[in-house]
Parts: structure tokens; sequence; C-alpha cells
């Protein structure tokens, strides 16, 4: 596995599909933040990655992250001082400055944000996350296993008006934040969880941003030998946290529901095997990939990841671009192992988005 | 006119009838405010009043208020910490002390809520406000005429969480405001307007407290002697502001509309006189009463104060106490000069309101 040291422009895009794959499903396009993140790395130069273990225990961290309905965000975007000022006006909180900004979760447009606050604010930014995946909700993170509050919160929207949030509860946070975000537009820049270098060594989920850079890699340089998905797969294989990874299904788009509900996008995709000869496959989603189903039987589920790929190309599809007639790859991936303990499952694992299926490990899935 | 010089808990039932007066049949009831202002009086002792003139120009003034829809306040109220809190709050943030509390608003339970806070926060409070009556929303204040930013604003809860929102504009502060109010129950404590003394010597309507104190009182003392209604005229037309006022009708409510439309209280009502001799009489209202009518002709209009009082005993009715039978007597007051200007016009004149009449001056009208 391969450590990056810096970002510069040429890496932005390995990094953003990488990314797109870790969304499964979700996270939002990346191409807005990537264009974002090449102006700001064009403009104040490349960025300094730092390893978590690296970071002194009082060291200050501060996340950044869009925070709203991907859909908007693709639309909407970001200018760019806001995403800066989001950490800036949570430092002004805090009466302290940022020692390195640290990404909330690598999958999607958020793994480009937090390269355009470090770029903006001259830090060197973490490689690691709160996930190593997308999730849809704020307190969806490691650092609420660490009982690390979400508050002090920032947001900032493209006026640069500014709103700071204090609650004790994660999942009231989420739902301010939410509320303030829909009033923004649907899509806003945020700074959560603030910590010191001590809670991010003991809770994030280290080496993403090297893992999203690697996958991206392989998939580009598995297609200059016309073996794009084979390539990824043994990547993932070499990988700390996606090791057990495998083709779940291969197959055609017959049908595809999405509803914007609540400011999430919220539906289901049925595939049919090229051939017809195996049962229906679904995937159900909440921006992303929750639990994917054949013959009414689990073949993978939230936290381990589920990612839609194009057949030929491996490049990671959104749920929102799926499309009838579409022939994709499903692959399933397993989480970061303090992503699948008891304590993370009560968190984001099935039952808290309603699904009663009990979490099992893909790995112990036929 | 009598100039009150501290508050002590006897006077704050008087306070509170002359605010339910001004509120002008919004700005919620008095009753919970006036318990926690009692509550804190007794606790922290009685509250310094001070004149606005005896500022010193860099004094730092707070405001504090209830915001939201005035018939959750009355149910959900504030515990007294979350009152103070938001002042503190707003210290913090703009990093300075404050040397007084300036009431937002002088009717109905803002009249009450910064004395809370005064009294918590061992400050005097500023015997003023930001329009001598109530009005529904955020920058429908005088400052906004000087325009004096409406933020950074805090808002606080009973479970003391915290928001700050800093924008450039003052309707924006009050789309937000009421958003993150509404995910708050509909009830909140604010600080916002934060001002030197230079700032509220220029802008804020001087003496308002004194003159709420002062129609209690005159209420009061009126039904010692049978004739409370002639009292309150009799006392109204010795103060600076209210003195052009009078009985605009004398009848009974023979119909009520209320709707709650946006955290609003919108509706009308209709009334008959007594002896059933002379044309209807309407008064239309958006948590306050905004115009009155008879015949289709405008009787008093915003801004100038329309109060619904008991026939018998004067005592101020709020809109949302109206019922069909009630025997009352509706009164209009001058508001004062500064709320008459055309840049107040502009801010809380009829067209505001969506009212096409143009303001005319209650002296004006036969």
């Amino acid at each position: 596995m391969t450590v990056i040291k810096q970002i510069n422009v040429e890496d932005l895009e390995n990094i953003a599909r990488g990314a797109a794959f870790l969304g499964t499903g979700g996270g939002g396009d990346p191409l807005i933040g990537m264009l974002l993140a090449k102006q700001a790395i064009t403009e104040f130069g490349p960025v300094k990655v730092m390893q978590v273990d690296d970071l002194d225990d009082d060291a200050k961290i501060f996340s950044s992250a869009m925070f709203g309905a991907p859909s908007i965000m693709l639309e909407k975007g970001a200018g760019g001082d806001d995403i800066a000022l989001a950490v800036t006006v949570l430092e002004e909180k805090l009466r302290c400055k940022a020692d390195a900004i640290l990404p909330m979760e690598m999958g999607g447009i958020n793994s480009m944000i937090p390269i355009v606050a470090a770029a903006r604010l001259g830090l060197p930014i973490l490689d690691a996350d709160g996930m190593g995946r997308a999730f849809p909700e704020l307190h969806m993170v490691t650092f609420t296993i660490g009982g690390i509050p979400a508050t002090p919160l920032s947001m900032t929207n493209e006026h640069l008006e500014t709103f700071v949030v204090e609650t004790n509860s994660s999942q009231k946070a989420e739902q301010f934040a939410r509320v303030i975000a829909t009033e923004n537009g649907a899509s806003a820049c945020i700074s959560a969880y603030p910590m010191n270098g001590k809670q991010v060594k003991e809770y994030a989920v280290k080496g993403t941003l090297s893992l999203a850079m690697g996958i991206g890699c392989a998939i580009e340089s598995g297609r200059r030998e016309s073996s794009p998905v084979e390539n990824l797969l043994s990547y993932l294989r070499t990988t700390p946290y996606y090791n057990q990874c495998k083709v779940l299904f291969d197959g055609k788009v017959i049908d595809i529901k999405r509803e914007v509900t609540n400011g999430w996008s919220i539906g289901h995709c049925h595939l049919e095997a090229i051939n017809g000869d195996q049962p229906q496959f679904e995937i159900m989603f909440q921006n992303e990939y929750l639990v994917a189903r054949q013959n009414n039987i689990v073949r993978a589920i939230v936290p381990d990841l589920i990612c839609t790929i194009d057949r030929e190309t491996a490049e990671p599809i959104p749920a929102e671009r799926l499309k009838y007639g579409q022939r994709i790859k499903v692959i399933g991936t397993s989480a970061a192992p303090i992503m699948r303990t008891q304590a993370a499952l009560n968190i984001f694992g099935p039952k808290a988005f309603g699904i009663e299926d009990e979490f099992v490990p893909i790995e112990n899935i036929k």
C-alpha cells in the first residue's frame, strides 16, 4: 500500500475516482469538489499529507466537509472561501489555530473539500477520516464511538454567512445542521468534531486518503491493461480494510426508484444477470447503498461497502447516475474493523437505517 | 411622566400590563415572563434601570428577547438560564462584556425577558427598546433604520443548546433565526443587534420601560376610581409618543378568525356596536394588529398602535384571547416619531405586511 506524502493537481483525479468508489453509491459526485481542489492547489500550492500517528497528542484538528443533499451539492457547489471560512469560524469559536485538516468522510465530494480547506489555509491534510466510506448523517462517524461531540459545529454558505451550533447530542447536531443547511439551499460547508491529536489517533480510520488514491490508480492502471475490474479487486485485497471483497453481481439495471425525502435520496435498484440465468439482485439506498439482497438473502450489508461500477471500465457509478439498461458490476467489500464493532453498529449499523437484518461481515456470507 | 429607577418584584405586574397594551394584540402573553422575572429578582435582587442618554458612547449594549410563535412561548416558556446564556454566548462571540441590557420590544412577553437577563447577569436594563410596541419580525426595529446589523445573533433553548448566526442582511437573519427557532419547538431565547451606546442613543425608542409601567399603573389606579379606560387615555395623552389616542370602537366580538401560518397567528376580528347602530368594525392581525377599518375606511394603521382592552376593566386583551361575544374597546394611539419616518415605514409600514393602504397618522384620521 503506497502512502501519499503530498497532493498535487495530477493526483486529484485518482483520489476522486477512489473516493467515488468509497462513496458506496452516495457521497456526492466529486467533480465539482475536484475542480475546486484543482484551483486551490494551483493557487496556493500542493497540500502536505500527514499521517495520524505523527500527530502530537495536543494537536488541534479541524474537519472540513460539505453537508446537505448530494444532488444539490453537484449543482450549487461551494466557492472555496466558504470551505476555508467554516474552519476559521470554528477556530475563532475555540480560540485556537488548526494544526491539520481532517476529512470527515473519504467518500464522494467530501474527499475533495478538505483538500480545498487545507490548500487555502496552508495546512497539512490528515491521511484519515471518520468512516473510510460515506454516510448520510453527521453523527455517523467513528468519533461518535469515542463519545467525541459533533459540536461546536460551524456552517457557512456561498454568501459567507456563518452559523455556529452547540449541543451535547450528536443526533441533535445532525438535526439542527440539517435545517440550517436546508434553509441554505440544502448544501453548506461545515467544520465539526473538533479534536486533539490523541482523539484522532484513537478513533479516526487511518490511511483512507492513500487508499482512495490507491483505488483510483488501480482502476486507471487496470484500464491500460484492459482489466480494470480485476486490477481493482487485486488492489483491494492488499488493503488493510477492504481486503474482503468480491463481485456480488454482474448484470444490468432493470428497475431504479429514487425519491428525495427529507433531503435524502432514498430508493432501490433491481438488477438482472446479463444472460438472465440468475435470480434478480436488489440494492437499497439512503444516499449510500445500505443492503444488497438476492432471492431475499442478504449478500452485503452496511457498514460493509456496496459499490456499483461500470462492468467494462470499473468507473464507480453513484446511485443518482444509475439508469435503466446500464450494465454494472456490484462489488462488496469489508469495512475497517473499528466500523464493525458493536459500538459502531449502534451508530451506523443496519438498525440505524431501519433495516431489520443483523450485520453479517461480508466474508461470512457465501 | 414618571421615570423608573429600579425594578422591584411589585413593579412587574404593572410593567407587564402596560407591555400587554403595547403588544397591540401580539407580543406574547407576559404571564410566564413575569413569573420568570419575579423569580430572577427574588433570587438576584432588583434591577437597576438606566436611561439611554446616560450611556457612554462606547458602552457595550446587548439585547434580550424571546423569539418564536407567541402561543408556543406561553406553553413552552424559558428556564431563565437560557435567557442569560443568549447574552453570554454573544459576549463570548464578540469578546466583550455587556454594560447594559436593552429590550428589543416593549410589547408582551419581551418586556419581561430582558428583566430576567439583567437580574441574572447583574446588569442594568435600559429604559428603551427598538419600537415602543411589538412587531412580528426580527428586522422590524428602529435599529434597522440606522443600518445596524441584526447579527451576530445568538439563540439558546431550554436545553442550553446554542446557536450563533452571522449575515449581512437583517431579513436573512430573521429567516435563519426563524428556522432554527422552529426546530427548537418554535420558541427560543435570543440576543441580537449588539450595539454601542452611541448607536442606542441615536436609534432606540427611549423611555418605553417607564411608559409601560405608566400605562399599567394608569389602568390599575383607574380601577380604584372605577374609570380605568378614561384614566388610561388621560395618561396616554401625557406621554411623548402615545399622546394621539382615541377610542376607535366600543362593541362586541361577532367574528374571530385565526390561523397559525408560518409560525404567525394571522387573522381578523369583526366587532359590532353594543346597540348595533354603527357599521361593523374590523381589525386585521399578523400576531399584532395591523389595520382597523370601519365601512372599509381605515381608522388606524401600522405602525400606529391598535389595542384591544376589556371595556370595563381596561385589561389589555391579546388577539389570541379574543372570543365571540367579548365586549371590548379598541384604542388607537400614535407611534413614536422615529417609527413614522419614511425609512421606518419601509421596514414596518403597511406595505411590509402586504397591506395596500398608505400609512396615515392617527391624528389625521377623522
